[in-house]
């Protein structure tokens, strides 16, 4: 890596005055246009490297990379100028980095932002509010209460009378922004725990007292969340933070379709909710585009059983809840407004930086099961937003999801949210066409998963085990060929098909959210696994 | 506000051509030369207001700018162009924004950072990369281990083998990367809560099958956890998150020095260790630069009394853990190497923007307790970051850090604590110096409080409370004045202080962390109260 060679600056100390200039404002124009000269490297540099290289990274083994990582002192004097900085990141760091950007890369739920995403990102550094509380953001704050209203109107459509006395409420909240999609959920099931474990004479709730003092005021031996088996696996580890424990959020059988079995989850819960079970059901979550195979749970239905039963129903849509925006396609999510509580992330289809996630609420005053005061910040009467938050300092992240909402408009959005549903379903009609290819689970969003099949391996039935082990071998390979190969990405992963025999069936997932990944795009991505399999894998193998 | 003159774009709509342009790398200089100048704006546009606003901001009332954010639908069509957005947050939100690089603002940890950070947080959005995971990331992972490496050295000072093995080492970690001191406190307590309702024969762990399940396993019928009542609220967050109770983690009386009373909690540690007490202590905090008062509790007896009694020690550094860069007061930290977990925040003293927090673990395994893996990602053997860590999607905000301490050196650091704990001294003896003011605690890092005590106010002993509550009532709208006055701002806080009466003492507080934070300033600041207090309140006061 050539930053060694660049890494010694002899004359660099840090003294008071050279301090005191990154501090100040600078007046005269030699330094403000090579601060501006600076973030046109950081723009275009960075980007003209990637676009140069349109597969994924140059190739290094990981261990080579993590060899020249290894120093652990911190330097006492200064080792780099920003300048130095930015050419390592364009020369060194971005070369061994992911280009996410790339139309190729369609394996994650990450992909391009549009350029002025950055810019907004910028912004909020640059204003470096902390919207833990008032006095440090004052606008700032009042701008998140306002998109969060507006979030919570795409989901839950409530009236005008509503969110007038709602949208400023200094002492009710539509929802919480917080890092990501994980602390979103830990967020929503949180709330749902505390209200499952209320208070009752003689005991303060399960937030004072803890889970233990709970179900024994409760008379139960447990606690449970039910989801289907493709939930996210924030949802388990939600269980363990809560002090649910894990093994108590239950995955339930799935359909033909991937989507939580309503029989079973039926049959569950009359069977959880007899006194004998001593259970209490915290939630049932719902997965409005599951993140292996973008699958959308029956809602209407969910939110029908939850309220006959009183039950807290969470929705699962980090990745979907977008496709609201689409009017075309919006009734995909048809049912999420019966939702106790709705996650959605904004570095997903929001297409945000990284990274944002948010829990929106139903009841507004959902969130008085989590409040916390302190005597300097976050007092009782105050509007400071982290009185009612899993995390503390945080962020001005809403003022980007605001900005881009009045840039792009909710047609903005719907065209790339329709885009990836469009481009998936050709993709999918591809993939049934072509012989050497099987379609494992079609799109219903934007994702979809199929594997490699070669004619020439389609056995007889007697053998179909053996088959099956076999091309669970061949595309786990594939995979890594490709992605080390470095033009193009998909993921994979393993399921469990309904139609599959006892062997769990490896597939390559397949995401599609970039707006510049065509059909032709896709196209080439297949026959380069194709290319790939009979070159690198075809003559190892017994045919 | 001025935005509303130029809402109105009749002619914008979102169609594919322009949305496509947003996300593809412009080829043509003109394109270019915009996106810069946009950039430009950014800088110094917003700086150049900042500038010419020394105070906090524009006097508005809260009532007032809520009444105009409250639309709540999301506009079809775009509303505003980027250029737009950039103009309304010169001209309409800054100046409701919080202006938390003035060096008159010295109320919360929250100050001006430097220029380059703001590149900094530029780049890591222009890379855009999650590093929840390699495929996402890879040698931005890499760097991330890189850093918690540096910063554990920091802390921990093991030795070079040590190092060598963990730094890069696939299946260890030294730490973990959250978005703030409250995660990272979550984080710290979360590993301390599984390890001392360890899995036995039986049961599987806290993790596992929950807090009550735990508590059965081990036979105990809570846990608690101990710090001194100085302690962050998200201490008591985190018990209720965890399941252990809020109330369970148990505030400890201070010595005359606002530290935690080490015999106190002796005490308290063999009364809840007698098996009658049937109590589990999960761990005791140890405070290095308390919120409120900037306090350090005595690390080394902390330590010593954890070891012996096998308790896991945490060190809630958030504040104070870069002061450990100053060869001068690293000393003030002495005994944090013996933590078995350590929280340091980013956005305070390492000046990174908003916001990012770290948990450090002295035991490269202890994340063995809350490792998480899928079938996409994060599978068991693979190095993705996401495997041990409270979030899922997180950005690389490791990358800020590492850059930072090549620009600045550990030196330069050492420039910015040393020059605020010792502005901090000689605020200290200017408010002891003036007749109208009293220090009420003493700054032993860089924060102090103290509260006006007008001599003319100065009662017989006998009228002692009457007193004690009017100048309650005085520092009170002291400080609001000052607030909406909008030219400086400190806050407020109320202390339970040793030598005071029944009632508790509201006093002012004051955070020097802005090395343009100069005596003179504070002593303007000091003038200001002074003069707030005779024209506005004195009058009205009954003397």
């Amino acid at each position: 890596m050539k930053s060694k060679t660049h890494k010694q600056h002899p004359q660099l100390v840090a003294d008071w005055q050279t301090l005191m200039r990154t501090f100040i404002r600078p007046e005269n124009e030699a330094t403000r246009s090579t601060l501006v000269k600076y973030m046109e490297q950081i723009l275009f540099g960075l980007h003209d490297f990637l676009g140069d290289h349109v597969g994924i990274t140059e190739e290094a083994s990981l261990k080579e990379l993590a060899g020249q990582f290894t120093d652990t002192r911190i330097n006492r004097t200064p080792e780099k100028k920003l300048a130095d900085v930015i050419t390592d990141l364009i020369e060194d760091i971005a070369p061994h980095a992911v280009n996410v950007a790339s139309p190729y890369f369609i394996g994650h739920m990450t992909a391009a932002i549009p350029f002025f995403m950055v810019h907004l990102k910028t912004i909020v550094a640059a204003l470096n509010q902390n919207v833990v509380k008032l006095e440090t953001s004052k606008v700032v704050s009042i701008i998140e209460k306002q998109i969060l209203a507006k979030i919570h109107r795409l989901v839950y459509s409530r009236n005008d009378d509503f969110y007038a006395e709602h949208v400023q409420h200094t002492s009710t909240t539509l929802g919480s922004f917080v890092e990501d999609g994980t602390l979103a959920n830990i967020t929503g099931l949180w709330v749902a725990r505390n209200k499952r474990l209320y208070p009752r004479p003689g005991f303060g709730g399960v937030e004072q007292e803890g889970m233990a003092a709970g179900l024994r005021a409760h008379d139960l031996d447990r606690c449970v969340v039910l989801v289907s088996r493709l939930g996210h696996y924030s949802l388990r580890k939600a269980g363990g933070v809560l002090g649910i424990g894990n093994r108590n959020i239950i995955g339930l059988e799935v359909d033909a379709e991937n989507r939580i079995d309503i029989k079973r989850l039926k049959a569950v819960i009359a069977d959880l909710n007899r006194p004998a079970a001593r259970t209490g059901i915290i939630a049932v979550v719902g997965i409005a585009g599951t993140t292996e195979t973008g699958t959308v749970d029956p809602l209407p239905e969910l939110g029908e059983i939850c309220a006959a039963h009183g039950i807290h129903f969470h929705v699962d849509a980090a990745w979907g809840g977008p496709t609201l925006m689409s009017d075309r396609y919006r009734h995909l999510l048809a049912g999420i407004d019966r939702a106790d509580s709705v996650v959605i992330d904004g570095h997903k289809q929001f297409y945000m930086p990284m990274t944002s996630g948010m829990t929106l609420f139903k009841n507004p005053l959902s969130m008085e099961a989590v409040v916390y005061h302190a005597k300097y910040i976050n007092r009782p009467g105050s509007v400071d937003l982290g009185i009612r938050s899993l995390s503390g300092s945080r962020e001005a992240s809403s003022l980007i999801l605001d900005s881009a909402l009045k840039i792009m408009g909710s047609q903005g959005y719907a065209i790339l949210i329709e885009h990836g549903i469009e481009t998936a379903e050709k993709f999918a009609a591809e993939i049934k066409r072509r012989d050497d290819f099987e379609l494992m689970t079609p799109p219903q969003l934007n994702v979809l998963t199929y594997r490699l099949n070669p004619h020439e391996l389609r056995g007889t039935p007697e053998k179909k085990t053996t088959d099956a082990e076999r091309l669970n071998d061949i595309n786990k390979l594939l995979q890594r060929l490709q992605r080390e190969a470095g033009r193009s990405f998909v993921s994979r992963t393993t399921l469990t098909l309904p139609a599959a025999s006892d062997t769990d069936t490896v597939v390559l997932r397949c995401v599609i959210m970039n707006p510049m990944t065509t059909p032709d795009i896709l196209n080439e991505i297949l026959d380069e696994q194709l290319n790939i399999y009979r070159k690198q894998i075809l003559p190892d193998l017994d045919v």
